[in-house]
């Protein structure tokens, strides 16, 4: 779709992000990871706060994602948009931020909320060393660290070798926030400091590459442009990845996905430009490295 | 080498790590990435500090470690053995454990010194978020973060369903120390709440993961075995790995090998089963995750 006549469109992007003018009170958010569990809350809470905000939903298989097209028949048209992304497919990824720059030219927020714990015979935390296998190392670190920072990365090189950041640049002025967010979904076990029980390593070992990641992207983005970046624990969720966890934690410890994104929204509402590149809990504490 | 007849070999190597009989006073120690720089130096200094102590050193292509192949000659008989291990060929890792339990039973001491920031074509450190690229995330993880862990972990299953974790449990009775020691080779660009500069994204998120992997199993062979693991940052030394990047340093930053290995050894040598899971710098402070 941007392949044709994507010079022609990047100009119309480019001049959109540029004035902020493309989007529309209450700006645009992306949720990468939206197809279930805490992402998809992201999208339905966004969507209902206000009346014009618009919603990037990004999910490996759109087809499949009824819950998606549910709420987006249940809103007003083209406020929530559904495209392809797979992390580990970059090519899903350019194609996704093409297709963004095209029809709201820059975002205001953007959080990566995909994550893996366990897939059946694919990857189980290891409750021991001895369970440790270099290919769930591996798959978790590139779709729980390495995933998120190639979807913040993305950029395209217009006609005119414009460099073109269009994920991340722009629309800031229709929130009221004043720059534009990133927000990456870490968890407390990826503290090192807090880390008493051992155990999760490949799950533990990605998310805490995830906060590194994060915070030594902060750093230049923080500097250069007019973006945060923040990680974010959501708590214990009652989702498909904690399900199978469940067992062992307390009922007032395990969060409806309701809460637990109204409290991060929260987060997100109230963050300052200061608060780039820290890592703060569903309570709004923050969670040591 | 170990494949045939190996079941007779392990019965006797189990004997010899139960009783730590055959490591002989001044106990064994094991180092992984003994080919150049602070491994070597390591290899160099722990030969020559007694005349009884035995080291493995290890390296992906022994047929060109010369310098290695000079230590052993310098020193008597048997106190050298030089064994091939490449961190990503579990295969080699098997075979040296394999190696090692039949001529030493079992380690005192294992430093993984393995590590890598850049390789002409392959892999550069990053100065910005547009060079990260996701073969160089990868890699780095594979041989920074993921091989260590993959030698301490390293296990036979012998005959009679025995586990078998030979490279960690046994002749700490020979050192004085009272435990067996993993230390592996981090940096302080690991630290993220040090992190004020940004890039090196590969390597920094690499070293960070091995921090919290480390920690991960330091929280388990800690509680059951008498082993504790460590992380050490050596210091900005001279060495060909931080050769491209020594135009910044100031003289009297940049330490020579000697220097910084003599330094960690005292870490090493002074280290308590309470420090069990810490980030020592070469002066022996704790640096911050
Ligand atoms: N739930 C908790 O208690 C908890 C606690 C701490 C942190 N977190 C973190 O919070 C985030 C959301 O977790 P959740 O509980 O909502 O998990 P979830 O219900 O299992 O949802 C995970 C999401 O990640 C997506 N995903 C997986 N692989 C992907 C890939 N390669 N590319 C794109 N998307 C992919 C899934 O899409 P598909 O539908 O296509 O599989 C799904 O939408 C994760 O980062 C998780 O680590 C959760
Ligand atoms: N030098 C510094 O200023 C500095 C600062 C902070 C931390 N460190 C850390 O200290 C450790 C030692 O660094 P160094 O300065 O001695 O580096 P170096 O001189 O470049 O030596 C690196 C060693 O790693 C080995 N290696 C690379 N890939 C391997 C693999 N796949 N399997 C097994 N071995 C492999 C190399 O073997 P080959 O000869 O086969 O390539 C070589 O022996 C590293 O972990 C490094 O990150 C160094």
């Amino acid at each position: 779709m941007w392949r044709g006549g994507a010079m022609a469109r990047l100009v119309v992007a480019a001049r959109a992000f540029s004035a902020s003018a493309s989007a529309g009170a209450g700006g645009v958010a992306m949720v990468q990871g939206a197809s279930r569990g805490i992402g998809l809350e992201f999208v339905r809470q966004l969507l209902r706060r206000s009346d014009q905000g618009r919603v990037v939903a990004t999910c490996r298989a759109p087809a499949a994602a009824a819950e998606l097209h549910k709420l987006r028949e249940e809103h007003a048209p083209g406020r929530l948009t559904v495209l392809p992304l797979d992390v580990t497919d970059e090519a899903t990824i350019e194609a996704a931020a093409a297709s963004i720059a095209e029809t709201h030219g820059s975002l205001d927020l953007l959080i990566n909320s995909t994550g893996i714990l366990s897939i059946p015979n694919v990857i189980q935390p290891e409750t021991t060393l001895g369970k440790v296998q270099k290919p769930s190392l591996l798959l978790a670190y590139e779709v729980n660290a390495v995933g998120p920072i190639l979807v913040i990365k993305v950029k395209f090189t217009g006609s005119l070798l414009f460099l073109f950041p269009v994920v991340l640049v722009g629309g800031h002025s229709e929130t009221g926030r004043g720059f534009s967010l990133v927000a990456n979904m870490s968890a407390r076990v990826s503290s090192i400091g807090d880390n008493g029980l051992g155990g999760w390593h490949s799950y533990r070992a990605s998310k805490t590459a995830l906060n590194q990641l994060t915070k030594t992207v902060s750093v230049e983005l923080g500097r250069k442009d007019n973006i945060a970046c923040i990680l974010l624990h959501p708590g214990t969720v009652d989702t498909d990845l904690s399900r199978p966890f469940q067992r062992n934690v307390p009922k007032d410890k395990l969060f409806t996905r309701e809460f637990s994104v109204q409290k991060l929204l929260s987060i997100i509402d109230n963050v300052k430009k200061s608060d780039n590149g820290k890592f703060f809990a569903w309570d709004g504490q923050e969670i040591p490295w």
